[in-house]
């Protein structure tokens, strides 16, 4: 796999086409952003470490029968992954209170849901990422309606795998967001990543946020719990 | 029935008790607000115009099988109503793009929507009314799963017979929003009220804006819109 010309540049990766037309390739930063953009900073490490673990999970949830657009690990920071178009929209699927949810709705942080939730956002840095339902991804013509509740099903069923795997290594799932891209022979597929950037993790016993929180709320140790999470999920596999 | 003291005030109507335990008297202010509550002033004669529509609305949709909780109109201002519990949502039916939809999603007023949408504010002053969905409504526990889906099937219901009022003195129903509340035995009823304060009114042939986007946006014209409406309305029943 040869690394070709930069296509596009995140705020947490890059991404490089590759000699197959049909593959790109990943490039995961250590450049923090939080606060709709506004908030910058580094996690020494945290490219590294939400390329494994990304790659961990992906692997897993492939095998459990989601499809990815995982291919291969090329090495540190870099992953081989199916070309897909995103649909434009963010994912989230919250179990218990926290984050926008708590703000929004003025609740407190901590409350176990007796369902989880699932909310989609409109992926728009103009519009600042506006929530919307359903009927407006269908209004706005976003994707199909077969695509949308085949995204809910894998997501909700992406929920209960994460789940499990966090709930073996002692972390609780609080919430977490996804991505979904499309092949070009049509097949929906999970993209993005899955790392404490996109995650809320809290350790079950202590309830330490081991997450991105560290970075947005001031916390400190950011790159500790980055390590910790990492080196739980590869000692467990 | 004798009005006794008022037990709430909002920003266009006042709510009084009555002799009669599970009847209130709702009473039409010319007072109208915008902007969140930023932009203040009046529309004079709306009090009456409001009151008027509603109740020749509701009479409608009650008759059509919609339970409603208009009891009988008393004057020109005020009218007897069941006394519910208001369900902390802002139902809100789209047939066309405009206002917060158009400006949320970064799309042109005027779009027609293949099928209607239907979305949820939180009523919350302090949060700003936050936009939620079926999800987030029953995560919150702000009524039950079997509330939520009588009251979306109400919506709907309730949207293609007021487009077909409204198609009938030429006017399109562009978007608009409902109140329900529940009755001592459970019962969920349409409530609030059904008025230029609460939908977007479009003349169909010119487009002219019939209703509170008049004052919203200083178009001018606002009182002359309502009595427009209520004329056309009056004079068809």
């Amino acid at each position: 796999m040869e690394k070709r010309e930069q296509i596009y540049e995140g705020k947490a990766k890059k991404v490089f086409a590759s000699d197959d037309a049909d593959i790109v390739i990943v490039s995961y930063k250590d450049d923090a952003t939080a606060l709709d953009g506004l908030k910058k900073g580094i996690i020494t490490g945290k490219g590294a470490i939400n390329n494994r673990m990304t790659n961990n999970l992906m692997r897993r949830l492939e095998a459990a029968g989601i499809p990815t657009h995982y291919v291969k690990e090329l090495n540190d920071r870099e992953t081989a992954v199916k070309k897909v178009t995103i649909l434009p929209l963010e994912v989230i699927i919250r179990n218990i209170s926290a984050g926008h949810f708590a703000s929004r709705y003025g609740v407190e942080e901590g409350i176990v849901f007796d369902e989880p939730t699932i909310e989609f956002s409109y992926k728009n840095d103009d519009l600042h990422d506006p929530l919307l339902n359903d009927h407006h991804i269908l209004a706005l013509k976003l994707c199909t309606k077969e695509e949308l509740e085949l995204v809910k099903s894998y997501a909700f069923r992406i929920n209960e795998l994460l789940k499990g795997y966090m709930k073996d290594i002692g972390i609780d799932l609080v919430d977490f967001k996804l991505e979904f891209g499309k092949t070009p022979d049509g097949q929906i597929v999970l993209a993005d990543e899955i790392s404490p950037d996109t995650c809320r993790l809290w350790d079950s016993m202590t309830h330490d946020h081991l997450d991105k929180d560290r970075f947005r709320r001031d916390l400190g140790g950011a790159e500790e719990a980055y390590i910790e999470v990492i080196t739980r999920l590869m000692e467990e596999k």
